[in-house]
């Protein structure tokens, strides 16, 4: 189920910036810079936007690297515009498309850290589910919510994208 | 996984279940009625506080039920009150604790639609990567800015609650 988990969490990034789009159109609409929407803060001692949405593509990125084994490309986390936002959400897309569902047989026995961990590990199994997946929905949820609160006008099926529909 | 989901589904609604109390005492402390916290909204036209909850419980409940095809608890949405909101949680955790792997064993290739669908389906593993998994997480995390939003002392280790690591 990784491989296939990993195909969602592309599409919901494909999701993130198309509301990064809207945002931008709303500001133009509004007349104020689209990049002011980058500090907005729901919380004064919370991440602003452009930190939810590096946030949400380092989750994404990181845990395929460590579930796979392959090298993740390197982010400087300088965006400083809705243009460089989207640049990362891209770079991610393109990194996620380059795998495929052998790339995680090994995934759940994996042995994941990470340096604030003191040395401590999770398996992969663990990490993917209690620290990867609600990490990567918080970093998500938390973006499209400070784009909400802030008068761009998205909604629920904005979030969840086209879903995958039969006719009986 | 589905099984594995859920548990951590059922964790995570155990945290949200203690950031309830956090807003509890953050209210009490502010001398305000705390039930107030139920009509908070981030935005004019987003459902509040209450429905958010109630929203993170059906996702959770409805998604193991369809999956399973157990009968799940009816709930009336009419809590009005922290108290009423906690009870909620509690009956989805007790209802979640019913689950054994097996029951999920049919999960992927369920046949699943909502009235709301218009008669088209989905199967199970559809619809439980694009509808319930980001649809659970956007309520628990919609619920959680809420409170962050609002003054409660809530961070990320609230969030995610205590991942399962072990020394090397």
């Amino acid at each position: 189920m990784y491989f296939a988990i990993f195909g969602q969490w592309k599409k919901m990034r494909g999701q993130l910036d198309k509301w990064l789009t809207t945002a931008t159109t709303y500001a133009t609409e509004k007349k104020f810079d689209p990049n002011l929407f980058l500090q907005f803060r729901l919380a004064p001692d919370q991440f602003p936007l452009v930190r939810q949405v590096q946030a949400a593509c380092d989750t994404a990125k990181l845990a395929a690297s460590r579930l796979s084994g392959k090298d993740a490309p390197t982010h400087e986390d300088k965006e400083q515009t809705l243009a460089e936002l989207h640049a990362r959400v891209q770079s991610v897309i393109a990194y996620l498309d380059g795998f495929t569902e052998k790339d995680f047989a090994e995934a759940a026995s994996k042995s994941i850290t990470q340096p604030r961990w003191e040395g401590k590990t999770m398996t992969g199994h663990d990490y993917f589910l209690e620290h990867a997946m609600p990490n990567f929905f918080f970093h998500l949820t938390t973006a499209y919510a400070l784009l909400r609160h802030n008068g761009v006008v998205v909604g629920k099926r904005d979030y969840l994208g086209t879903l995958t529909q039969r006719m009986p």
